[in-house]
């Protein structure tokens, strides 16, 4: 298939024979926003941007470059945070966008699921699903703007994972171009399916560099009708995480989110985000912002949440709550922890630690991790939240007040291989939902076990000899 | 590593020096459990069982077994359907049996988690979940013999994938020994990890084709505190998928079991199995079994549920219905659910097919099949039951009355295949939840696309090159 004779010239030209002229661009200034994260912390540069218009073009696409040998970052809604799908600063690669494929292509309230482009917003598929009186319970900061294509080659989490679970658990059924060009339809909506290794598995969270998603079936469930949010003041992590198993309990695993918080991040919030409202009086060193979601509407699943609000208060795993009174005030919570991703940059540089670990360690962690950074770093000011219900927690780090931001963040490698070793101590993941992309490909070989590190170089190898799919990504 | 000059005998007593004497059995009566399926359909010969009683051990045997080139079938509680446990009838392959080890490692009520050995009987794994207050959700007819192990190897289904999935989505991490007698430890206990392609659901359903599962962390979930079963006449299919659908949106996605019968099959067990009961008085030509559950105690749960059926009757989704007055009705309803599997036999051949189509496809199918297989063998007597909540259909076809039976079954290929045309038309599945193991290998080049047999092979080559894991299953 390869045909070194190719010149990238030709080879562009046989692209835009493929996909016409309003499915490549190669002007700089239009590129421009393919080639960036939006955070602005990398950049690359790429002689074209291409965007098919179906998977067919797709196809073509990858089989014209896999014959020139130009390598492909397949691109999303460029929402990432690692890297994973920005091309290099070389230039040699081509970005494939996917953006164009963005039909619905079928929803089935009957079947409970939806099939998709790739490029789909999540917040239109959100509403279609909405419309036919479903849902789809994926939910981030950035839906407005992702696709679910990405959410899927990134195994997105978000606010919903622990009634829900992560991207991975929504998607019944996947279609892949491979890197030679090949076509995988595996978009079926099925259930049950015992017919060989489960090849939808591999391709969802490897960051594009086994194949581009170019279609996805999707599940949807039935709509919360009755949805019950309050704000806690929880004395330490390890009471948080007890209560997280009690209200499971006591609820019928109806908690539908579970977000913990340290005072320090709550003052961020109250001190730089106009708007933040703290609900509750006293201060308290932790919080949780839960919410319980019921099927139907009923007095008893508030009062049985009160309920279990009232026994925590007797053990004292928490010591004063606020149930919303109104759908504004429980905004106003949501508002109040959204406002802490933002309140950080407020406070000089931060270092940020995406991490996970078994949901019972979580405050053994917190612990062992704030002991080691501030013995690094005396006076650093860890800002702790995170989606603990899954064991997920944003270890973010402010710098010390007073201190020079440039030399902090000098520090970035240092600092995180001080968290990094305590979570591999305890088994916990440096990625838990951000992924590997270009930011931490290099620690792959350090976090994985010769073992597991041998067999991803294995299967990448399988799937993609020529190392054309998005090349120096997630492995080094 | 392979050692050529290695012979049988010689590798024998490395192994027998690895195990002991208590884990390896060469005796061909106490052999003999190992080398049958219990349907009696699959029977092998073997040199010898080996029984490993830790991880390190299996990884021993497996290392000495490359080292001599004997090929490994490895086995769980041998309660298969379809020969992927049991060696061929060359007799070149050991039986390599995990049932030595069978400890519960560790549970974790905080973290919803337990850690066990491959060996644990599903029953004694339940069993400890309870004891910890928690719910170990996999259920099936054989939990009493079956092993984690197994389980995982197969991604078995049951009674209860509705609401908690297959095996695969309980599955946290796993151990296993891959074929060349390294040990793979991914026994993590984190919900979110997106670091590097997920390589436990490779493993999961594979058969043991790919590696040794000697280990797995299972999630586990709040007890139900309530559950309401209610048996329901529904004129057809298509009524009863509807109806499901409705349930699901009423209750919040509490239904926790969606059971078909048509009547042959509730005929028959009422016929030939002592104690079965119809808790109807009318006749019906479809029946559903369906069970809700709620984490919580309440009144209005029950309420919702028969407002939610009352609905489904003015609909004519619904012609009857029974919800369980007590305990022992709702025993008895499951009695006759049971009885259908075992009621068949006594009306000669059965030909049987465990297939899949979207669930909103179940009812079309069902149509299509029945004019297939009765056009292709007129009075064949479908016997169609199933976990329709997952889109699975027992597709069962007793023999026509007063026909000779092995004549019958002699015709078992050539039926399977014109009920696998529909499936196949329909993007379904030819094996929902009993895999494919010696019994359908030969179907895969069939069923499959070439690009999807092709990227199985090669998956298969990366992790066995030598092919000394259970050969011959799964793939032709």
């Amino acid at each position: 298939m390869t045909d070194a004779a190719l010149s990238l010239a030709q080879a562009l030209d046989r692209i835009r024979a493929v996909v016409g002229p309003a499915g490549i661009i190669t002007d700089d200034a239009d590129m421009a926003p393919y080639l960036a994260e939006w955070r602005g912390r990398f950049k690359g540069k790429s002689p074209a941007v291409v965007r098919p218009a179906n998977t067919q073009e797709v196809a073509d696409v990858v089989r014209i470059c896999a014959a020139a040998q130009i390598p492909i970052v397949p691109q999303g809604g460029n929402t990432g945070l690692v890297g994973g799908s920005i091309p290099y600063e070389e230039g040699r690669e081509i970005v494939l966008s996917l953006s164009r494929m963005n039909k619905i292509r079928h929803i089935d309230p009957l079947d409970y699921s939806m099939t998709v482009d790739a490029g789909v917003v999540l917040k239109t598929a959100q509403e279609a699903a909405e419309a036919a009186d479903r849902l789809l319970p994926m939910s981030l900061g950035a839906e407005g703007t992702c696709h679910i294509g990405g959410l899927i080659s990134t195994n997105a989490g978000g606010m919903a994972v622990l009634r829900y679970g992560v991207m991975r658990d929504l998607v019944l059924g996947l279609e892949v171009v491979l890197p030679d060009g090949r076509i995988w339809n595996g978009l079926r909506s099925l259930r049950k399916n015992n017919t060989g290794y489960d090849l939808k598995h591999l391709f969802i969270g490897a960051e594009g560099t086994l194949g581009i998603v170019t279609g996805a079936v999707v599940k949807l469930f039935p709509r919360p009708r009755q949805v019950e949010t309050a704000f806690v003041a929880v004395p330490s992590p390890g009471a948080a995480i007890e209560l997280l198993a009690r209200l499971r309990a006591a609820s019928g695993d109806a908690v539908t989110a579970f977000e913990l918080m340290s005072d320090v991040c709550v003052a961020f919030a109250l001190k730089h985000v106009a708007g933040s409202v703290n609900p509750l009086s006293e201060p308290s060193p932790w919080y949780v912002l839960t919410e319980l979601s019921a099927g139907t509407h009923s007095d008893s699943f508030r009062e049985s949440f009160e309920e279990a609000l009232a026994a925590a208060f007797e053990e004292e795993l928490a010591t004063d709550a606020a149930i919303m009174s109104s759908q504004a005030q429980a905004q106003q919570m949501w508002f109040l922890r959204e406002a802490i991703v933002e309140a950080q940059k407020f406070e000089g540089g931060s270092i940020k630690n995406d991490v996970s670990v078994a949901v019972s360690k979580v405050a053994e962690f917190i612990d062992r991790a704030v002991a080691a950074v501030e013995g690094a770093c005396p006076g650093i000011r860890p800002t702790i939240f995170g989606h603990v219900g899954d064991g997920n927690i944003h270890f973010n780090l402010s710098q010390p007040e007073g201190t020079d931001t440039a030399a902090y963040l000098a520090r970035w490698d240092e600092i995180c291989d001080v968290v990094n070793e305590v979570i591999l101590d305890m088994d916990g993941s440096i990625s838990a939902e951000h992924g590997v992309g270009r930011f931490k490909k290099d620690e792959m070989p350090k976090i994985k076990s010769a073992v597991e590190f041998d067999l991803l170089q294995r299967i990448k190898a399988v799937f993609d000899p020529e190392g054309l799919l998005n090349p120096g990504k997630m492995l080094p």
